[in-house]
């Protein structure tokens, strides 16, 4: 079963949807390992055509859908092993890698693997939560710490933060001190960000950015947070304005929203990024 | 049980509600069949006086509740039939029939009644789809069809519609070949739309045009969508400003949404369009 | 995606599931259609080792799973040719249909096409309802009429039902006559049952037989079931000892569930079959 | 809206079925107000037939239901005040008042009217708690206190418990020195029960005696509980051999049990009781 | 187990919270009494940090937290009598009580106790109903009544209003008459309230002000609520700007949100406010 | 907060409770993190005295709830390093651990501490699943293989099993080389197990050992259990014949049951083996 719409073979296909199923570091209440499959299953309740761009995932991309890797729970720095590797397998052959998670830290599996293709790789972050601990209950690989995680290999500079709006006091100036840049709560300055021509760029969506009220179904709700429609807008922005090598969406957490709908915004999201990304 | 302040007799009354419990052609998630008697159970929890429009149901208006028709599942043909005969009852007897449903289909019953007793109606829709398929997996007769087969009856340029955000290529290339006329997201353009004086007009929405934030209890969520004020002051101005002949409410999902907002917001919507209507 | 262990390519088997998700003539509460898709997908969650039987799905069964058949909501006649169709195709093959339902009235279908090629089958019926209605608001393909209509075909004596605890004083009295023998609210009378030698049989098994405490998922619940412990042990005699040339299983609702249990049991009983059936 | 098959006019019946929406002293978790209005709403989904007597509700009773009292939340001295009044009217009528719960203290209003009227009263109480303390948090007309105010009125060797499974060490006290008589966790010593011909029997059923499996839809609830077939077989031979002139039902909870059965299970067993006592 | 950063002894603390878990005058839908302890346990999931306000509650504030008082269920005079008397222990030892709601009944108490101590308090009110009747089925002390008795004690002019969607025709009345000072629907004209300088104010915020989308978690949902950015802002000009001698937040009733996130928003505005009121 | 009745001090108790809220390597349906703190709060619905043993928790225990260890999560090594920690200070104050799970892995904590100090220890264990895998997908500390660790430890013939009924060929394998004791599917052969007097024995319950129908609240439901009576009775008899020196509950999910009679269970299974302890 593949997300639909991405029925292209691997060979011909530009982007590749993978997904990990893993969620062992999550503090608050598990569940995203859910996520990959409930996006496929519920996929089939969304048209194929965007009205918004007015371009259709069968006739206007070549997506390929790998399906989701095995990951054992309870060894977190295998998991990143495997994790890098498939990334590193859709990077060599000259494709985009679509990571669907899982929790936030599945990202650092695919940031290790662009970073060392693309050395010079800038990071642009969505998040409700800042995810910039040094360590979380002494644990250095925990979704709480991902983007320091991210920092150690990039460095200061190279991480753009949007919507954070929870996070500890060290957090916070570890932003304010500069390490990355960080516009806390909103998105404005988007439109004002600009990297020197052909700059690749790490698009890592955390989905608990959406405000609560559109999209429940994830571990840690925090209230005020992004319109649907400014996160979209935002993100088809991103992916026609800048080169994003590599990007990810994560944390959907289905089982936590009865109703359905974050699931179902989540394939919609998806597919208007599949279709930016055709562009 | 009856809608509540929707005490008149029949006889007396100048709006008649019913109720078409009926979704066997719902192609996701069923459950509209108990919409019409979640709301009349749940009408107890609102008020009958509106502070928005300083009307009170018990004193400010007439209306019945004819109760639900009992409608056989699996027969859409005999299932229509009953909802137009119905409807023709009540327009026969000089009265504005007001829908419940149940699925976007059972508005073709009262479309065929209201047509042949005003062959020049026009008819407005709310709606977050398009519903303009011709057929859906060969059946003519489905909820995605269903204005579809209204424009069948009216022809082009009779129907409007507002937010649609999700729909097929050929459903879009259809509205922009200018058969309907259509504001796709939003409904920004009713301010400037006008008929020649008394031009009878059916309104028909399909409950799920609102955001799924605020109603989540639907079968088919799309993200994006109208907020309640926003449909509220809609439909206020379309039954004060227009000649509306014959109405619908259609697709709570009520089990979809276990908070039961969606169902109190369908009976306070409900309450502003009575009261609107008697204005 | 498939049932666990259901890996055996069509030539190769002996045994071929096929869903039919259709529920558009269910009375009252409405989701059957998604019992295929969850039996597939929770199947990952049981083992395909029974220790009941000492047998393995991976090696002990020639099991292909041949997906579920797209049906048309809201036709009937049109759903029940083409469940006809895929149940003949299979029987023509020499292999033995399993049909995962959707609501009662899907068994139609295949019966239809065993007893053509059958014509002495014999039909062994488990269930909480009667299903013997001549009609049901008029119509007759409704799943409370399901074997009233098998019964038109077959004629007296052919039907065996077990576990009945709900009907009309007219059913009731239809069992009474004879017309179907009947042994209501347990299953006791198996071990006595007997037919000629290779007598063909059809099985059909709606879950709602069991007690709803441990099968809630299912849209109308009866008190005062059958155990898991008997209806396996039932099924297991079956399938061991007469000649069962097609079968399904019946109404699970999993949202109706939402501790999942009912998806669960249904998949362990589907597995107990299959090992039952290969022995 | 009534019970199934409640259809008598007052005068015509010889039982009289109502509703006490009431649950302020709940100290647990509560939501028994809404158990009448669902037993009437969902009491559709069964038939009116019981093959387990072979009686039915349409040819074989005479019932009124007169619906529920508009109960005072906060103030349960009027309420209870209110409740006398109601069954005292019925007892006046010569008919048998059917109490629908509601918490467990609504039995109180019921038994002081038909304490009244039949001085030499007997009851026979189903329970999991044995509802016997002397005040809760000071509160003396509270659930937990109800057959303790009982009791009061009635005094020792009047009042028999079946299945009660929790209570402080005082309640046991209460019960071992002979003041009510009790059979902890069952309901065996049923058939060795007898009283001087004609004594007069109030029933009371909380239905918190059954199972959890079974019935769920409780607020407090104690594992190791009666099987449905146990009350269904112990309330018939109750009703058949004693001569019961009041009676109720009480504590279902509905929402606390999403998959909608002990709601089923409370209207199954509402018709069983109406149509033992039309024997 | 206290609210995350209320660690402080009661000697040491400026402000001290207490629960009042007790619903029962609820007329819908009960189940506010588990706000307070749902608020404790959940408030670990959040940061101790605010971003918005650049300030901790470990380091920057001095809160007690004094748990719930035991209030006895449908006693209502005796429950407020409780509850008066702790929050009259609490200013009596200079310190602004916290009142964590329950139903909005309880605010009556803490009024009582702040009203004598201050006999010319002021109330801000944020709700979505105005509960100004007069009596409730003829009970005075209940939840839609309880600005109508903080009225009789206050008398014309002492009270402002802000939000109130839902009423009847008398009480919307009772507003215009000028006894109470309300702005519906919104608050916007905050920014012009001016008291005399020092004047003592009691806060009352009734969550359900909040639109349903954002705070489905309370029994009665009125569409067209205030945004949790709207209602953020006001409290913190309120607490900034106003001398708040005592507080409360009622009505969250948390099962009625199977997300979680009603609870995660109240557990976050009140880590604002307690912030604001550090200030 | 600690679990009802259990407020003795470390110094006063014979009996000490600790919970591991761990679930970082469940393979299905996490959530027994949340285990611990639901039987604490829920404890407060049940009695402190037992019916069935006639002792009571306030009067005939001496129990110590010691609260949770706060494990990182994605780090099962440090995890159960921290469990033994823990389980040997109570051993060596001479007291018995009794460990609230978390998933089945947290057991392997207290086994080695147990086997430490009784290297002669034998284990009872009572399951659904046999647990005696090698590895799950290559980890070697999963909940999967805890019985396998624990027969690491101990050899062959010291782990007698009841209950299972779920495995694979190999795991059912082992059991009938003999290296484990395992009577599959039931209980019944517990009455005649004896050991040498005084032999150390450590107990372990995975709670889904009972039937989904009775306990749903789990991640892995297994229909054809063992009824709570059973369960209740096995659990008494071995606490009261057998030394038990160490003993743990694991496997309660209780975000899986909502109706919340799961955790209900839970609580009174603890109360009744805690008296059985103290006997």
């Amino acid at each position: 079963m593949n997300f639909i719409g991405a029925e292209h073979a691997f060979a011909d296909a530009n982007v590749v949807l993978f997904g990990a199923p893993y969620d062992s570091t999550t503090s608050f209440r598990p569940g995203t390992r859910f996520g990959p499959s409930a996006i496929r299953t519920e996929s089939f309740g969304i048209e194929t055509y965007s009205p918004y761009q007015n371009r259709d995932l069968e006739t206007d991309s070549r997506v390929h859908d790998s399906g989701d890797i095995e990951l054992p729970f309870g060894a977190p720095d295998r998991a990143l092993d495997m994790i890098e590797a498939r990334a590193n397998e859709i990077l060599a052959a000259g494709k985009v890698p679509f990571l669907l998670g899982g929790e936030h830290l599945v990202t650092l599996g695919a940031v290790r693997a662009a970073a060392k293709r693309f050395p010079d790789i800038r990071i642009i972050h969505f998040d409700a939560h800042a995810d910039l601990r040094e360590d979380y209950l002494g644990v250095k690989l925990s979704h709480a710490c991902v983007m320091r995680r991210c920092h150690d290999i990039l460095g200061d500079g190279r991480i753009w933060q949007f919507g954070i709006r929870s996070g500890t006091r060290d957090e916070f100036a570890f932003m304010k001190a500069g390490h990355v840049v960080s516009e806390p709560f909103s998105a404005k300055t988007l439109s004002s960000l600009s990297f020197p021509n052909g700059t690749p760029v790490y698009l890592t969506v955390d989905l608990d950015v959406l405000d609560p009220s559109e999209f429940p179904g994830t571990g840690t709700q925090e209230a005020g947070g992004l319109r649907f429609a400014e996160l979209h807008s935002a993100l088809c922005e991103i992916l026609t304005r800048f080169n994003v090598v590599a990007l990810d969406n994560v944390e959907l957490s289905p089982a936590l929203d009865s109703s359905g709908r974050s699931t179902a915004l989540a394939c919609k999201l998806l597919r208007e990024e599949l279709l930016a990304l055709a562009s």
